[in-house]
């Protein structure tokens, strides 16, 4: 019996062959037979080669005359016509060479791998896999497939790059040879990897990871690298089950498996293969509710919020009050310092101001926290958007009664009419004072008793350096310096981090510093500028596109909330993280250092980050110095 | 008896205090009467420096008011009124410490040197210079003044670095921290530099070399080193001299000495420095011919020609028929020759076309020649312009009469009457093929007979990686990508190369491969598509702009022309050399390779270059891979 399996989780399975077959239908109905989607097939036959003129046996003539119109002879080609488009895959001749040091080796490759696509593309072939980068110099490759794919728009263009090299598995030749190809490219959109599985795989998890950064539009497993189980059926070693198993997750690739050339597992049929594939694929661990709910932004850049300049949408509380882990923290903190704060049996009623009510999920958080400590409270819940303020309204008449009492205002504005002990707020953005929660709680806190406390506590700010090729081209899609120097909010999926995160900066809450007068409305905002920086040492050769932004926030004592990947509050999904781009994509050399520099600065009117990278050799040697971004807030601006 | 020099060469000399003067204006006739031309003075005076609040002696709340409110007491400034504005250049706070741990030091810092900046562009002081940059990190001090010199129209903003630190003489420091600033700052174009000679200079020139590359508006020259000479006057070394008078010539920057704070040199009067400086700048050798042509170029980009699709003015023709070394060395050539081609008293005439002939100078080398060599010749003489072709005719009436015989066609589709034994042509670009000489002999080769030849028989492209502030400024300026990827013909100024040039490829003629049918009509012109790539090591850590290009030619066996710096032809002036940008700057460390990869591409109608370069580390570690510059010819092309 077939498990279920989330359709929009399914990947295909082909099949690839090396093999010449004359009659390609036939060989697709096989495929087909035996459970595979779509067929892999050379374009050309290896007679091709001929006008490559390497052997002197050719008649030179003839290929000086290709030379100048170059034109197929249909006997050279596998795939002969448009019938068999939509189910198959070419793949380019193998025996180009592209990066020679003939001239005239180059100048012939070159054409011959133009007539191919072109003939790829005329037929409509669905994909295109380019065989193998060369070793050594790949200038030219790339300068031609650069140029080939400009071309192209239906048919999907390929590089296969295998994730390890048989020589030197710990090297990662295979990515460094890619990602040299890809920067002379300059990210092409139209260029994918097709990665193939080896059978050994780098034991440094980061060197699988890494892969995730890159633009994989199909993962070849080959028959060789299956092993035979105890009852001699081909399976995977549990590593490669693993990694194959990620892929699918996070980049849905095309699989392809190969045909084997001999037997090479006792019991395998011809469908063997693309079964264990398809096995794997329907075991994928099974979706949480974090995923459900992000299904659709992954990878996407959203810009965040500007919570003192716009209202949020019904819809947006919706959403977020239904965090399954958020509010529970908030009621076991406000829970906790109930508890610490007043004595069992005391008659004490303790004030709570809620600023920033919302439609008022820490209202009810705050008062289920009163009857579990079976303390006495009394509740003001400020609110600054008039239709949030409505619910609360109904709230009030439907469930609070006396025990709530509703303001309507701008907590940077109110006077309250008593002061309160503890200051409940949830203005945290996804680099914590991002959403101006600082700026706001100064104005606040005046409502604080001496010895009041807030919750949250403080909140700390944590970066570290990000490749995304998805990310890249998503921000360098817009073609403008605005939106290379935007902070987005993005839920990562085709990343990886170069480094775990490190602390930036921290906020305390009330600020104690002396620094805001008594009547919370200080001349200036110098007070709330942060500037922070950490070095982060990259044990590979990797690229970095942009960094990554989290918080971490103590709510109270030990209750904490944290979207920083190490510390993640499990299940809470009302943060995703934050994406500080670069303008661009900055080589990471194997053992340097990478600085981020972060700067959180206001004016009179606004609050805005700068930031930038350096990197330095392993010998201390200063290699790059990036320009410093949205300089004075030129790009983007949170509005006070 | 003052030595006439040219005003265009003449910089100003300006004399530094350090001392805060309660009468400026005393102070700057005093300077005047000792012949300078303009004063530098501290902004504001030290007491100025309380507002740091870093001795706990001053009333904290004073600080903190001023924090609130940065206003500055008319007590604290030395330059008190925009009086003395147009005479004055002001020297900012030296103890600011815009990159201190503490954040009330930053702070501060950063609202002292902006109210300073302001007050200094309140009343226009032409100048402004920041003292230095701090050692160690500069990330911050980068940040705040990209931010404050934004607001800044009229007053220059410059930054003081020394040529060689005190400590490591030759390790390049203020170099280094200059570029790392300028980098966080982004090739700022608001921000120069002014440079500090100081009493050792490094002794590798490459390292006073790069200094041209950067936007020097001021030298200063303390007094602390001038030497004594035996009379007992201040004089400067030799290696001073030079570098002072190089730095006049290229970049004329203000000049200024300093006051010594004691007599150091025993004839010294207060005139003394400026007097020696004014010398120096007197001496500046001679400008050449070249120089005179060239004002108003240096460093102007200029779109390359056209040939093809554009015919020349006759104003361009009469300003290239003046090159005094480049029509001698044409007529040596053909001299040459006629002298091994054909026997002393032979009657043969040997037939010359001379193809785009122009308004005629070749034709006048080669009767010329044939006149010295006592050769018998007949000249045909094509151009396809017909402007130049009315001129042709005019020269053939009154000058050539039956010796010449005109025709008007383009190269590559007449047909000649008879073939000619030397083919002579001038269609060289800076980069010798880029204004398609090898297309158009390809065309014309069908003219010359078995055993017969061209002049010129070969040229050489040549490049080379270069540093050059102003130029990337200049192509930046144009904010688009096509600017990034089209090169230019410039006449170099500011600008150092990272390493002496290396040739990336050839063409001869005539093409003897067997390439081209017996009609001169190719099929198609991959024959004349080149890839060639150049390493370079570069010996001190420094940074690439773009690339510079240049030809060589061998015009008949030893006669040549060049303008390869190191082979250039003396005092030829019809090419300036070729510059390649490159879209971002370069950082390239000590000991590191960088490599070039060119090709020139062709199809039906263009011919152009995409290029690129990386930059290896000493290790082999590969630092930097920049994308491939002008894929498929998109920014830039020669039409055919």
């Amino acid at each position: 019996m077939t498990e279920a399996i989330d359709p929009s989780r399914m990947c295909s399975v082909g099949l690839l062959t090396t093999e010449c077959f004359d009659n390609l239908g036939d060989f697709i109905v096989q495929a087909e037979e035996t459970g595979h989607d779509f067929i892999v097939t050379p374009v050309s036959h290896p007679t091709f080669r001929r006008v490559l003129n390497q052997d002197k046996s050719n008649n030179e003539q003839d290929q000086k005359s290709w030379k100048d119109r170059p034109v197929f002879d249909r006997k050279d080609l596998v795939v002969q016509s448009a019938d068999f488009s939509q189910k198959a895959v070419g793949v380019l001749a193998n025996w180009t060479q592209l990066d020679s040091h003939d001239p005239e080796t180059r100048i012939c490759s070159e054409l011959a791998i133009k007539q191919e696509i072109d003939w790829a593309c005329h037929i409509s072939l669905s994909g295109l896999i380019f065989p193998a980068l060369p070793q050594g110099s790949i200038f030219n490759t790339a300068r031609v497939i650069n140029n080939a794919v400009k071309s192209m728009s239906y048919t999907q263009f390929l590089v296969r790059v295998p994730v390890a090299d048989k020589q030197d598995i710990q090297g990662n030749l295979g990515w460094k040879q890619w990602n040299r190809f890809r920067a002379l490219t300059e990210y092409n959109t139209k260029i994918h990897v097709a990665l193939e599985i080896t059978s050994e795989l780098p034991t440094d998890k980061q060197l699988l990871n890494m892969w995730l950064a890159e633009p994989i539009k199909a993962v070849i497993v080959p028959a060789e690298i299956f092993v035979e189980n105890p009852k001699g059926y081909p399976v995977l070693p549990k590593p490669h089950q693993k990694f194959i198993q990620t892929l699918m997750d996070k980049m849905k690739p095309d699989m392809i498996v190969t045909l084997p050339t001999s037997k090479i597992h006792k019991k395998a049929t011809p469908s063997s293969y693309s079964e264990y594939i398809s096995y794997l694929n329907r075991k994928l661990p099974p979706l949480e509710d974090v995923d459900h709910f992000a299904t659709g932004y992954q990878d996407f850049l959203q810009a965040p919020l500007q919570p003192l300049m716009d209202n949020l949408e019904n819809q947006t509380y919706e959403v977020f009050e239904k965090d399954p882990i958020k509010y529970q923290q908030y009621e076991k903190a406000v829970y906790k310092a109930l508890l610490d704060r007043v004595e069992h049996g005391s008659d004490y009623v303790t004030t709570i101001m809620v600023v920033g009510a919302g439609r008022g999920p820490l209202v009810n958080c705050c008062l289920s926290a009163a009857e579990k400590s079976e303390r006495k409270i009394h509740v003001y819940a400020l609110e600054k958007n008039h239709n949030a303020f409505v619910t609360l309204q109904n709230a009030k008449a439907d469930l609070w009664g006396d025990k709530v009492t509703l303001v309507f205002a701008d907590m940077r504005k109110w006077t309250p009419p008593t002061k309160c002990d503890i200051l409940v707020s949830e203005l945290l953005g996804s680099f914590g004072d991002n959403e101006l929660s600082p700026e706001c709680l100064d104005g606040a806190q005046k409502f604080i008793k001496d010895g009041g406390i807030s919750i949250p506590a403080s909140y700390t700010a944590f970066a570290s350096p990000l490749a995304s090729t998805r990310l890249n081209n998503n921000v360098a899609a817009y073609k403008d310096l605005q939106h290379c120097e935007t902070p987005y909010v993005v839920m990562f999926q085709q990343v990886c981090e170069l480094a775990s995160p490190k602390p930036l900066w921290s906020f305390e809450h009330p600020n104690t510093q002396g620094d805001i007068p008594a009547d919370g409305d200080p001349m200036n905002n110098l007070h709330n500028t942060r500037y922070g920086y950490a070095d982060f040492t990259v044990e590979h050769d990797m690229m970095m596109n942009g960094i990554a932004g989290y918080f971490e926030s103590v709510l109270y004592k030990d209750v904490m909330i944290s979207i920083r990947p190490e510390t993640h509050s499990p299940g809470m999904f009302s943060w995703f993280p934050i994406y500080f781009p670069l303008r661009t994509p900055v080589q990471v050399p194997k053992g340097s250092t990478v600085s981020l520099q972060f700067w959180r600065l206001t004016d009179v009117k606004r609050v805005w980050y700068e930031w930038t990278a350096t990197v330095q050799g392993r010998d201390g040697q200063e290699m790059t110095t990036l320009p410093i971004h949205n300089v004075g807030g030129r790009s983007y601006y949170v509005g006070l």
